[in-house]
């Protein structure tokens, strides 16, 4: 992910105001910078709330009142396409009755958005060619999404990870290769295709 | 795909020996440089054997010599990692008992060798950023690979689309992320985890 940490702004001589206190805006993208190139370089796991806000030059709290928890700082950092918290929440929390179905349309709605998938499948492509963002995607998959998508459901993580990747790939071949039918067919058609599939490894 | 398109090699010039006929390499060269560009700019079904010859300046029967089919100088000139005439004979024909682990298998066995996954992924990534790469490899997944196991088989597109998805998405987070268990599960684990999704898409 290297080549999307950008530099972090020259705190107070930004925007022709030498001397000025930085504005909300201005520490605000300070700390984004400084978190993609934490994340970057130590990896998801060992990058701390702490370490970022001391990279940028303010208090962690100013971090956890900016963004939140870690994983929603990771979240607007990477501009990664949801919140893992949103997809617990409101998703795999509701009733078992229709999980799979929500599961689905949940991804659909996620990946039919040009602006949210295509900073995903930036951060994928990096992950094919650098294994240092291939390790930075795949501590952050691992502990913010599938081992809490895992541990909510009560079930083993190879399971899980079938059915994350079946819907990644279902986003491949409509959204990016574009392959036909399945590039134009409606959401409900799909999700009546896909819903079994989820149906299975939520039931192993 | 316009990076991977190289320079036809000046025929005849090259290797410290002016005025010699090209060797056979050096025309086999200049017959996948002329493929790569003209499937690029044209896309795979305008691409004709005989344009690709005569891009090249070589007879269209050398390049049916060299390569046979069209499929077999876009699996060539790209890299693709198998040759879907292959998976249709060795594979897809086969009796229909079992044909889910089957497919599964040969996927896995495709996927785990870096050097055949590393040209498709790098096909894949092209395809994310430049919607005449996603063309190509659109057409040619369409007509070679999908229309032909679909006919095989006499399943809806559909089905056969959403099983390539699963493929193709156990690819990405097996090999490209690295999701742990999912990465180093033993093959057969692999198989019997997936293998009813493709059961089931296959009796669609």
């Amino acid at each position: 992910m290297t080549e999307r940490v950008g530099p972090i702004p020259d705190r107070g001589t930004g925007s022709g105001r030498p001397g000025r206190r930085p504005g909300p805006s201005q520490t605000r993208e300070a700390v984004l910078a400084a978190a993609r190139r934490l994340f970057a370089e130590r990896g998801y796991e060992k990058t701390t709330i702490r370490a970022i806000g001391r990279a940028a030059g303010v208090d962690a709290a100013l971090v956890h009142h900016f963004f939140g928890t870690k994983e929603q700082v990771f979240v607007a950092a990477m501009a990664f396409p949801f919140d893992p918290a949103d997809l617990i929440r409101d998703v795999v929390s509701g009733p078992r009755e229709g999980l799979a179905q929500r599961l689905v349309r949940f991804f659909l709605s996620v990946w039919r958005d040009p602006e949210a998938r295509a900073p995903f499948f930036a951060i994928l492509r990096s992950a094919s060619t650098n294994e240092q963002a291939a390790a930075m995607l795949r501590e952050f998959i691992s502990s913010a999404l599938l081992a809490r998508v895992a541990g909510t459901l009560g079930l083993p993580r190879l399971r899980v990870e079938g059915a994350a990747a079946q819907l990644v790939g279902i986003a491949l071949v409509r959204y990016v290769v574009g392959v036909e039918p399945l590039a134009s067919a409606p959401e409900d058609e799909v999700v009546a295709l896909v819903a079994p599939v989820i149906e299975y490894y939520l039931n192993g």
